[in-house]
């Protein structure tokens, strides 16, 4: 568990959760167990997702994977352990009230679960040397990276008391920001350089994955990120936050290199 | 994941959080969603050991294993989505208050989680092919079956309002029903009828198990069995329970023929 804990990562999740709640006039501190929590049922679904049963990849942020280090059995365990601790870190925190600790677990659950992450996972398999249309791409991402996102950034809100309207922006906001991410990840795999991002290049032609370059061309994906940019700032706009660190996440997520 | 629920099983864990609610004067019918939930655990839990990387099972409930009927990535998912989703009932019910709620989760996600059955089960696997003395064993048993047996049995008093010291009483019944439990699934692995069983038998022997009857012989097993079902009975006049059927299921378990 700590192995691929340790192994680091951009910690995109729980910087957004962080980010979020000092836009709407909370401490980023507040959220930082959720975060953890976060951090860790993503983790888990990078192990088992990493398996030979399903996308077989052999590194992780520059690392061999967990099945490598150790063995297929251990990586499921581990996997299995991160998620199950996720839940009672929340349970066991003491400045967050019982009502928040119900709403921030039925959110993660419904987030990671059949009905969010695990379903895109699935969904994903199913479409693997498939040609698909760019719908179901979105809709397959939308699941299996955006609900997780999505969480991450309406909870940090949630926990600094935005209202109901400003959350309901929010989720708009999470929606394009979870695509944004996916598109430029896609880009990355074309265009990346496999020594900063930490694992190779061309994996998902390897694969015969359906992404967005395929789908629309590069020039194609750029453009459609852009307009996904465009619309998460308007959200943003509409949730009224009082702070741009989340406006320049967008930009940062939208330019990253790795 | 459904084909997994329904291949049906003794449901007994379920039985035992219902029991312990009766035996306090609670109604089964309020700790009903709490015990489908921790079925739902049990469930994830045996189709990820059966997998080719752990036990390598292909019959469970007299079925093909989850991953034998399917694959071993949608065998690892069904899994995950099972235990995620159980924590989502839970948060779902409208009956429990936000106090129980948070007491279930973290008991449930302590019993299963990296502290609980995921260590006994990475015990287990390191434990295999290998001699290990009767505490050992006891060790691994406690966490891989005992703890989600202890959870089923306190939390039903839990709901029922059972008083702490009751509680504690039945944490120590808890603890002997487990080892009653495994010792006997142990000697049904040599003694059992593999068609009532709905699997085979022998399969301990053949994956070099350390086990009661090994440890101790046929006659020490049924020896060692018989005193956990008086220490359990004795555990349970101390906690003061109003009914008999938390005693009538030690000796169904103690007797059981599957």
């Amino acid at each position: 568990m700590l192995y691929s804990i340790e192994a680091g990562g951009k910690r995109l999740r729980p910087i957004l959760m962080m980010a979020s709640a000092e836009s709407f006039g909370g401490n980023y501190q507040s959220v930082l167990p959720i975060a953890i929590a976060l951090e860790m049922v993503h983790t888990y679904s990078l192990i088992h997702d990493d398996l030979p049963a399903m996308d077989d990849d052999n590194y992780r942020r520059g690392k061999p994977t967990n099945h490598r280090k150790f063995d297929e059995a251990t990586a499921i365990l581990a996997g299995d352990g991160l998620l199950t601790y996720s839940f009672e870190l929340i349970m066991r925190q003491p400045n967050i009230t019982d009502e928040q600790k119900v709403y921030i677990v039925k959110q993660l659950a419904n987030a990671s679960g059949p009905k969010g992450m695990v379903a895109g996972q699935i969904l994903d398999m199913q479409a693997e040397k498939k040609n698909i249309e760019l719908q179901a791409l979105e809709k397959i991402h939308t699941l299996k990276t955006g609900q997780l996102i999505k969480f991450a950034i309406v909870s940090g809100a949630y926990i600094a008391n935005a209202s109901k309207e400003q959350m309901e922006a929010l989720d708009t906001f999470s929606y394009y920001i979870g695509l944004i991410f996916q598109v430029q990840d896609d880009i990355l795999d074309v265009t990346g350089d496999p020594t900063i991002l930490g694992k190779p290049v061309g994996s998902d032609e390897e694969n015969f994955k359906s992404t967005y370059p395929k789908l629309l061309g590069l020039e194609g994906a750029i453009e459609i990120k852009d307009y996904y940019v465009k619309k998460a700032k308007e959200a943003l706009q509409t949730a009224g936050v009082t702070q741009t660190i989340l406006e320049q996440l967008t930009d940062y997520l939208s330019d990253r290199k790795y």
